[in-house]
């Protein structure tokens, strides 16, 4: 038991602990990743199947209460990404290495598509208007939204996005409030943090989730409200649908590497020189 | 006071102790399988009979709120576990024993038609186009769904419940977030854990509530959203509603399971061996 | 400071004080229930108002919601009953002492009358098809339920409420997490209790407001859904709607108490006798 | 490390860090308040031009869900007043002083008129009737309510948004959970608390952010309701739109004023003089 947990006595068995926590954390990134995109595309999907009042207050709440329950679930395992702009934040702000970042990156986009597949083959596609429930569900501006709008529009919704993130789960100016990340043998560039009860951190899912819960409401009718370009490759690669696909990966990143910098201002202690 | 806690002097009085335990975990899990379909059910029942617009927010949102209010409720008594294949899950990931498994799904089974029962008495049958109330709730597969896209759909709704439900509620990977299971004499295999704030799992109904309702909005218009077979049999049984039937219990429970492997998967501490 | 905390030795000082504490709880129930009522009648009364589709969400989200909020505001003041028939349960099980019980009914009932008359100061009547606003608001049986029905749909109502109140406010069979009621020297009966994330009752005001959500969309169409007699009280004195106004008092009361006795029985340690 | 924290034995070191934590307050405190009104007015705007039936759910549940993840982000940065009202509150109950009032409640107005400013640019005018898009989300009273049922209603909802804040944030009477405002070597009255689970305020930005979700429902058919003179005033200045802008400032300060005075009533623990 408790000598077996002290593992760095033994650099090798340490070793092979880091390496299959950094595959664990990949793994979780592209099945948290599938999963989230699989609910935002199923909701979307079930609706236009039920051909109800469009309502969307359901893909707010979807999204919302998706995102809160699978960074509780996935926090202590990935980090719980799940949008590559987030990676890229972690990386420019150096809390996540570009190797690893990029290992992120793949794998979410590979969730994403994965979802945008099982989305075929529980919703088969001559429900949508001739179209296939990809192509339906899938992300684009607006048609009467000029492109300067849209990238505004998404790089705002994405500061927003991944300040949130950055302020409540990474990093905290009280001294009294310290943020365990993963155990002390990890070091700190695997960013993951612990939810529990005791820090600040154990709301962060909730703060999160629901920020992504109120983002759906603000942009839709300009850019489609993406903020995330794994959601929008998923169905987009699947879907074959590309209108301005560029877009949602330049202002989503500039948008979230900007919060990046905005939040590690505000996290700056202030101490003398 | 303090002496009497003490009772593993006393091994009657401790036999007699786990065996309150138990009875009371089973009951309980027969009352909070009761209210949960009764809420359900009731929300549904009451919507017909206001014949206001069909809103589907209604339903996630009461499914939701339950599960959350009922999770605090009944988590220390039970683990509240409501339905057959979070149960299932548990037993085949050696969590609870198939004894203790058979009868929590007796119990769950017991309260769903209770609460069917009660519905019929709470809103008598004629205001259901000639149906009573509890076929007129009943979940079905939509008729223009095909069974292939039902089973999968319901496989997936319930991986997605019961892995999140593992992820944080049972396991954590953090060694400094440790989540407390009954107290030290019980053993393990009561799957009854704390709510605490202190512990990632004081936020685990919040999660496993959201997800009950996000999952509302997934999959209605192809296998009708069940994702717990005791829901199914309760109204199933007092309605005579069969359509189906099996396959809300083959592919939930197959979720279930897959939900439960995978998780264990993700939680494994990668020790050298 | 730390010396004049240390009241216990001037039994003089600490009678005022427990006198004090007496005071503000029974005036804290009645600007909690002031409030509660308030929010419940003015959202009701603005959306008659804004004549938009009638959407049960809203009044389910908004009741939730101040849920939510009051209880965390007024839980460590006044124990946040807000309702007659909790009180009721809190008597039976001899958590609260009859006087005092007696004390908050009355302040319970003087709140939420002054609620529905400062609606009339807010809403003036004549927007109300000839009706007063608090008329408009008023809680009654639905015209083709019969009595039975609503009597019963009352009674588990209110049970639910309770219940859960009860399960997650009051008592937990965890031995490691105590919840604190009051300080050591006011004992048991003020029934208070603290909101602190450290134990499982950090989360009740959670679990308990979300209830108070659900069964907004469970019984409307049958008895109203109160739940609660002295929201029924103020509407019914300012706007003299009295249909079946016993019902509300004796259901609710019936509900309430046994939801008290029901809890008590799983709370029950199961110690050998 | 340890000993550079230490920097009380460093007068010139320590006056730098108390400016600099100042300097921050503010400048967080202009964020968040442009955060938070492009948040409303970007939600407003959005569904206008999207043209859905009128849904009152969504703005409560974006303006909610906001509030909860950006006090979560600001609670430790400025404190999240996010409105002038809230601030004023906090100077007459001695909780701020008057100069850094003034430097927050100048902040807040620079940030709400960013935020309409930028609103513009995301969604360009000719969308809303040929009003601007500032114009057409700025609050104003109901063209059918008279100027005293609109005053009385900005008054009550104020009340209650202030009195939730101070009683879940700032105070509590149970001396076993303290709220932590600050380091100690910065005094009280920065009016800074932290979210930590392990207190009562820990749950705090959910009961406010609940609390701005449910007023949303309350006061719109009466005085537009603001219970924010910034989010007022922002809309108003890009907007030029002016109706009855004095009584946003005065409703809203007294009833800010008043709760402040009531909570602290209650607040007070009742000692031996």
């Amino acid at each position: 038991g408790e000598n077996k947990d002290d593992a760095v006595l033994d650099p090798i068995a340490e070793q092979q602990k880091r390496r299959w926590i950094l595959i664990r954390a990949v793994l979780g990134e592209l099945l948290c990743t599938f999963l989230f995109v699989y609910v935002l595309c199923a909701t979307a999907a079930n609706f236009v199947r039920l051909k109800t009042v469009d309502n969307p207050t359901i893909g707010a709440i979807s999204t919302g209460f998706a995102a809160v329950a699978l960074i509780y679930s996935f926090a202590d395992i990935s980090g719980a990404h799940f949008n590559p702009a987030v990676t890229f934040a972690t990386c420019v702000t150096r809390k996540t290495s570009i190797t690893k970042g990029l290992m992120y990156i793949g794998a979410q986009l590979v969730g994403a598509v994965l979802a945008a597949l099982i989305l075929l083959a529980t919703f088969p596609g001559d429900d949508f208007n001739g179209k296939t429930a990809a192509a339906a569900v899938a992300i684009k501006p607006a048609n009467d939204a000029n492109i300067a709008n849209a990238f505004l529009t998404e790089l705002i919704l994405t500061f927003i996005l991944v300040y949130v993130i950055f302020a409540v789960a990474f990093d905290t100016v009280d001294d009294n409030v310290k943020v365990v990340r993963g155990s002390k043998t990890q070091g700190n560039n695997l960013t993951i943090y612990t939810t529990s009860g005791a820090t600040k951190a154990g709301f962060a899912p909730i703060a999160i989730g629901f920020t992504l819960g109120f983002l759906c409401f603000m942009g839709g009718s300009v850019s489609g409200g993406a903020f995330n370009p794994a959601r929008v490759f998923g169905t987009a690669l699947v879907g074959n649908v590309w209108n301005a696909h560029w877009m949602y990966w330049i202002a989503d990143f500039l948008g979230a590497g900007m919060a990046g910098y905005a939040q590690k201002f505000f996290a700056t202690k202030g101490k003398a020189n």
